[in-house]
């Protein structure tokens, strides 16, 4: 069970959250590549992104990412992993944009099925992610040489994942993220059940991390260590330290991440590590 | 296990095949009266409904369900459980008049989520159920005292089903059914570990029905009797009776379900039964 | 799931019953050839033995098993697996006199594990399989080139298996035979969900087999022909035909067995294919 | 999941371990005592004890029993639980002295089922705890007001707890200590997907502790807390507090734990709030 090493993520922005809900949210790159470092130091190996436009708005323009990217990578070797998820009036070609970015991402994420957005100005909208888009975003990962981050957020999505390993779309070890207790219709509750559950439908070779939204994170994050999987933390995911208190930065959070995994006698992966077991290039 | 009377529903017709995947799918009124009394006359204890108009194609028009629902009363009293599902271009507001035939049905099936439609002429299309239309459908059945049929294609459905009972938008015994291997994006593969996962993950005081599309119906059916489940079979779900053979009627696919259920000792409840089990007034 | 042959073990006798609680009840070696003939015609691929002396006793006599043993290859090759699990007074040694039987059984059993009688003129004494015991069986049987039918009572005992994997004391594939619903201390009760449980803890490179004691054995038996697994039925496990009529043959249980078999699309297996799907030589 | 308090108990001595293998092993009735105290101080809420006699072997003499308790209850109010589980070469009468003690135990272990000891100088013996054992004991903890701590080492003993259950031979809630990674015969491996499959086997009404041997000690204790559970922990279980580091004491395992709880802000109980949850007059 522990003998490996643990790959913390971190989320630190998001595409929802704006700095009302936690004013320590950053969004402008700057702010991004400042919490990034801050949390590198604390032992994230990978870092989810999310741009942000100078009004705080999802962007995919890859001018912005690139600059995230380099302010980044002027620092630390963190391993760089975009979103392509859009915004939620995002164009479904856009959402690769990030891919253009100089210097490009390492790895991006893809969102394994599609969703119905429940609260904010999109709700009742489809998050669309239907087969064919997945077929060509992951293709297109193949060809920038960027591993997918297959988000998956019921087991129903796994069919997704067997659709591109059985066309050849995807490499081995496939690095699935559970996302756990996402507030949208088709997303499963965050519970350890269902963690379980998910875990025991992941196809062979797998890598799973896991991602939980909400008042559970940290317990579902926990369990993932303990039962072999990676974890991913952030602002993205949990805006609290802990009930009643907002987190004081993305690197508070990995801080206890880490501390837990310390405690536990698991040890934390650096990017260069994260880079051989994901088999990154 | 094994105390307690197995209820069998027949799916006959369903929304998606023509007669010409096989030519024995019941379609206008009088075929779907005469495919019901067969099965009826073989063990099913509820009929699964959707109408076609003369056409063939899917329809809501509450005078054919009428017509329906009329020659099947003059004939046995099977449970009358109406789709309220629509076909590929139903408007949200239709999918329910069925409610409003003479006689009204005592069940419809409610859909516990939305899917995208992955083949057909309506391929990419969402099968559109977000959580307001859901609560707006149950509320509707309390109103006219019809009794839902959750259908539920995945474990993230759950969290609808949760929210009904939370709301009061539903009454005990809730009786959901677990659609496996739909193929819809969204919706779970058909295998015993999913099953048994979706089981795990039911609320407290249901009762479950298990419905499986393709080659393995027969099968997660069976399993469903063996951990204390109801059964649905019929041509909506599975136009063959084996591999390469096509099914001669709803009636053959029937009576293969009551002769297993004889084999293990399980009872078969009469429509009365089934009312009773499942509290219609 | 069901692109398998079906392995149907008969249990004729056991160690337990006598033809008081039901005469059918084959013990000497005519009637227990008789019997493997009937079981035979109906399907049964593998012949799992005890034998009893003259007065009904378990025992342990390579003649009387021989003898047996010969009556039976006159009429069929129907696949024979000897117990290694002597009467309740047997001492160890002679537990698997049964190997020198003329000719030798193609399998034996192998318990993996120590129980606690709790019924019968043995009550409150040790059914003894300490580690030592199962190693120094198990090499016999590499040695005597007998396939091991490792009997797993509960969970617990796959450490046994694994340590005989471990220590190269057994062959692949492993053949494990889950018994549920034994009523000795440290057998875990018969239901599906503990069905599933040991399923999970099986090793990689295993088929396996479900015995099942009393009223659940035959739902226990169909599901595990669902979910891939082989069934053991007959008398040894359950002296019922349903509840409460006796079984009046064991032939007429595995005639069940293969009806719900064919009913389930599921081939049987005949002897031959089950010595090539249990590697015997 | 986490609105509850966490039961810490500790288990100093056990009945295997020598000082040889970890001087800080408390034998002695004053080192006892002093290990609870700074176990209390560190969070612990309850007390499992095993004697030892002046010669640092297992003891079940009521006067030691006595002045251990004595010398407890004269700095904490930890609940004291003492084991029945004797040792080696316990006379069966014996194991439940300790009831006589002045002041009485509060609680004490029940063990569920019989195991083969595996090594040390009683290995090949049995550890014997048929049924009539149980009931017997277990109705006398009734009669002395003691309640029992079930020690449950694989799904098969859930058979002694509902057989105590049916027969009113155990109060509810129901506590029930499982233990994984024993070094019996008999006795379940450690590893998270066991621990899961224990708990979905408990029955209604349970209250869970989890106790794991060896290196996933603490990992499978930390996820019993994620899931629900209670803990225990203690140089009975783990003479180790890394992998290749002695523990310095009692005390400092149970520092880790409350430590690990308080970062998943899970909060520890008290004495008094174990008294109250466990139902203890």
């Amino acid at each position: 069970m522990a003998k490996r090493k643990l790959i913390i993520t971190v989320a630190l922005t998001g595409g929802v959250h704006r700095k009302n809900v936690n004013p320590a949210l950053p969004e402008q790159p700057e702010e991004i590549a400042q919490a990034a470092i801050e949390c590198y130091n604390e032992g994230a190996a990978i870092l989810h992104l999310h741009a942000r436009d100078s009004e705080g708005n999802p962007s995919c323009d890859p001018i912005i990412y690139s600059r995230i990217h380099r302010l980044i990578r002027d620092k630390c070797n963190i391993v760089l992993q975009d979103t392509s998820s859009g915004g939620g009036n995002s164009r479904e070609e856009e959402r690769i944009d990030c891919f253009y970015a100089d210097p490009k991402p390492e790895m991006a994420s893809l969102n394994m099925g599609s969703l119905v957005r429940t609260v904010g100005p999109y709700a009742g909208t489809f998050f669309n992610n239907p087969r064919p888009l997945i077929e060509d975003f992951a293709g297109k990962m193949l060809e920038f040489n960027i591993k997918p981050e297959m988000e998956v957020y019921s087991s129903a999505m796994f069919r997704e994942v067997n659709n591109l390993i059985e066309k050849g779309l995807i490499k081995k070890p496939y690095y699935v993220n559970l996302v756990l207790g996402m507030n949208y219709q088709g997303a499963v509750e965050a519970n350890p059940r269902i963690l379980s559950q998910m875990i025991d439908n992941l196809p062979k070779d797998s890598i799973f991390n896991v991602s939980a939204i909400g008042r559970f994170q940290l317990h579902l994050t926990t369990m993932s260590m303990i039962v072999g999987g990676m974890v991913r933390v952030g602002m993205e995911d949990n805006i609290y330290y802990r009930k009643g208190e907002l987190a004081q930065s993305n690197a508070q959070l990995v801080a206890r991440t880490a501390r837990i995994a310390r405690e536990l006698g698991i040890e934390i992966a650096t990017p260069d590590d994260a880079r051989e077991i994901l088999g990154l290039a």
